[in-house]
């Protein structure tokens, strides 16, 4: 069963009589059906009853629900309203534009407005370079996205969207100092998103291209950074593989091994599968052989296949195998996964090499339950973050970005991704190593300086 | 000769010898070449030299040219730095993207992000129209240029119109709390241009067109109007208008006329100049005559018009004048101008009515100098600020957009934009009425809320 967990916090606004019994009863019985309860502070009180707000962490609706029937059925406790802290903190949007230069008075007015910025504005038509100096182009980058695939829950469109691209753009600000504003495209067809991307280019200094659906993300991607003078990023493959590269990094570095050595089994052949198996390679690996639904891609079976998947079939699995994903593990070191959920069982796992290393990254659920991977594994590793060694792409985009925008490079090379990758991981020192301990954690302040530091080394002189 | 001006301030990073006399000199100087000295901070010193900074307001890029050649000829001194405050107020741009909800531990990422964010998503697919509860939708509006007609700059392009974008975002926030995300477009094509805004409209509440030419401008408007289910302003046309009306209602009361009774000369018949005619003839104006440069437009000579030029030709002048804007002048009531600068002497002006209303508002030389024409008119105005009555359209936006935003209101009828002058035109009370007071400064903070007082009572209930 899940865990009561902040993203279903209630919030009850309650009058309860005021005792101190009234009160002890009000959090047994919300704890009684499972809830943690957060805080119960006092909001009002006229000497006989108290207004309380009572937050509380639940599993789902119905645990909510379960909640809120028992309270009511308490004695004098009159329940007046129920809040949802998650959708609270979702009211009005989660960013804002702040001016960085307040108009106080004529003297600003004037200067960042009318009269005196038609100089400036002057300058950047006789100077065009200047505009990376002048506006905003200087730190923003345009978070992008159609609405197709968005976290797990697929084609949900622009507005629904929203939310996760607004998540981004306060995850940008807070851990890069990038400013990230969130565009979210009522249209699928590629074509027009790459005409619109193009004609909005010229407010950003960089192109963050978000949970659009594979396989035209790849062409929507390419074709931007063939057309823009700016540096055009797809998270959902790149930064994906970026994170999974650095705890590669260290979970070899645990179990000693080499990635020169190593079997690589990948599960899931989509945006993120293609862009992790090319980054591995780049930094060495030679034997991943990739799954889809129907099993071991190889040079044999191309037919009918995009060509990303082709890529993949004729440039990795170099023994040729076939066959199912669970026939694949045996004798593997490295299982990758970026798949669905419960793929696997952890027993599947047994005939893996001494030493194996899973990172089951599906979202919410991985593809191997990661307690029971435990028992067959050296090192285990997620996309959630309850478990240990969370693959988090918060770790790669926002340094990321902050190094672009520091520097003006346009092209983003697999170089670069690699040394982002190895500047993440170089986090860690050796000695602080451990098998739940291969990758920083989210809030880890020393990241987002370190890929940034890294990327700013591709700079030109 | 233009005055200094706060648009033209220079900072000066100096070494002076350390003397009262050397302080003095140095000031003197500055004053001496007609630049307005507004502050000598000490920086640092060493005991025999000061290093100071000097900012002084300058007319332009010559005189602050002489300024430093002045200072330089100084004994001791030593120019290290020449800034310019209006290029430093733009470095990096104007606006940044904020979080409203900061992230700051793991709970609050499970809240504003994955896990939580994923339950706010699905909430807006099943009812969509929760998208402008949940996301910034609910107070944000899109800053929508081509950079074809930037200021009195013309087509300098996306790029350079951009500071313009950015300082009109800050307006937008400071003055109505209305968060404003500057998009400048890489196309001139109308069709591209509406396309591109209904794209990107799922994050928006709002469409404020701004600095596209004319005639297209219109069309577009039309169009979005027609196919979005937002509110689309164009603010050229409408907030200039707005800003008009609110004038005249106030420059009518200062002389004793009726709306209904004046005749009205209109300078311009572009963007500006067709809407103040249909927003003041909604007002109960009866005798408008447009002037182009051409000359006056009526219904005999319409072909080859625009369908606007031709509206007005159609729908203004019922006495059919022809004939040049300076014959126009005569016996009539009202001038107006949206045109260009120094059409007219002041002398022109002699032929108006008693007790005339002078409306000169090209930027940033009005039609006729506005010290000469208080000769012969009773009420002027501009929009400038160095003179009384600036017409400003920052007195319109970024109230009307609170309004709209606060209701959900989605058609700018013209009966509402009439309230929002009727609104900005009665912040002056009756009796502060003068002929150097018809409209609020940009700074009066009763003005914003006023408007969008104006408009929430358009709300459907």
């Amino acid at each position: 069963m899940a865990q009561p967990s902040p993203s279903y916090t209630v919030a009850l606004h309650l009058e309860v009589p005021a005792s101190q019994k009234a009160v002890t009863t009000l959090v047994d019985t919300a704890s009684a059906t499972g809830a943690i309860v957060n805080g119960v502070d006092v909001a009002d009180t006229d000497g006989d009853t108290l207004i309380v707000d009572l937050t509380a962490d639940t599993r789902d609706s119905k645990h909510r629900g379960e909640l809120v029937e028992a309270l009511k059925q308490l004695d004098g406790v009159i329940v007046h309203n129920v809040g949802d802290s998650t959708f609270l903190a979702h009211v009005g949007g989660k960013v804002e534009v702040t001016p960085r230069t307040p108009i106080h008075n004529r003297r600003d007015l004037a200067r960042v407005y009318t009269p005196g910025v038609a100089r400036v504005c002057k300058a950047i038509h006789d100077h065009p370079e200047r505009a990376r100096q002048l506006t905003i182009k200087k730190n923003t980058v345009a978070v992008v996205t159609d609405g197709t695939a968005v976290l797990g829950l697929g084609d949900i469109g622009p507005e629904a969207a929203m939310p996760v691209m607004e998540g981004k753009a306060v995850l940008f600000k807070q851990f890069g100092d990038v400013d990230a504003w969130p565009v979210a495209l009522d249209t699928k067809d590629p074509e027009e998103i790459i005409k619109i991307v193009k004609a909005i280019a010229p407010a950003y200094g960089g192109i963050n291209l978000e949970d659009i659906a594979a396989p035209k993300c790849f062409d929507i991607e390419a074709r931007l950074r063939e057309e823009l003078d700016i540096p055009v990023f797809h998270d959902d493959q790149h930064g994906t593989a970026i994170v999974t590269l650095a705890a590669l990094i260290n979970a070899l570095k645990v179990v000693g091994k080499k990635i020169e050595d190593v079997r690589i089994v990948l599960s899931g052949v989509g945006a993120a599968g293609s862009a992790i198996a090319k980054l591995l390679m780049a930094h060495g690996a030679t034997d991943i052989v990739g799954y889809g639904r129907s099993g071991a891609l190889n040079s044999e079976h191309t037919e009918g296949m995009n060509e990303h998947r082709k890529w993949l079939a004729e440039n990795t699995n170099p023994r040729h195998v076939s066959g199912t994903l669970k026939e694949g593990l045996k004798g593997a070191d490295v299982f990758i996964g970026v798949s669905s959920g419960n793929l696997l069982e952890p027993k599947d796992l047994a005939v893996m090499n001494e030493n194996a290393i899973v990172f089951a990254m599906a979202n919410p659920t991985p593809e191997v339950d990661p307690v029971g991977a435990a028992d067959y594994a050296a090192v285990v590793a997620t996309g959630r973050s309850d478990f240990p060694n969370q693959i988090n792409n918060v770790l790669a985009f926002p340094g990321l970005f902050r190094g672009l925008l520091d520097t003006g490079i346009t092209e983003i090379s697999v170089e670069l991704l690699r040394a982002a990758a190895t500047g993440i991981a170089g986090v860690i020192a050796d000695e602080e190593l451990s098998p739940v301990y291969i990758i920083p954690g989210a809030f880890d302040k020393r990241v987002a300086a370190a890929v940034a530091k890294a990327v700013r080394k591709f700079a030109t002189v």
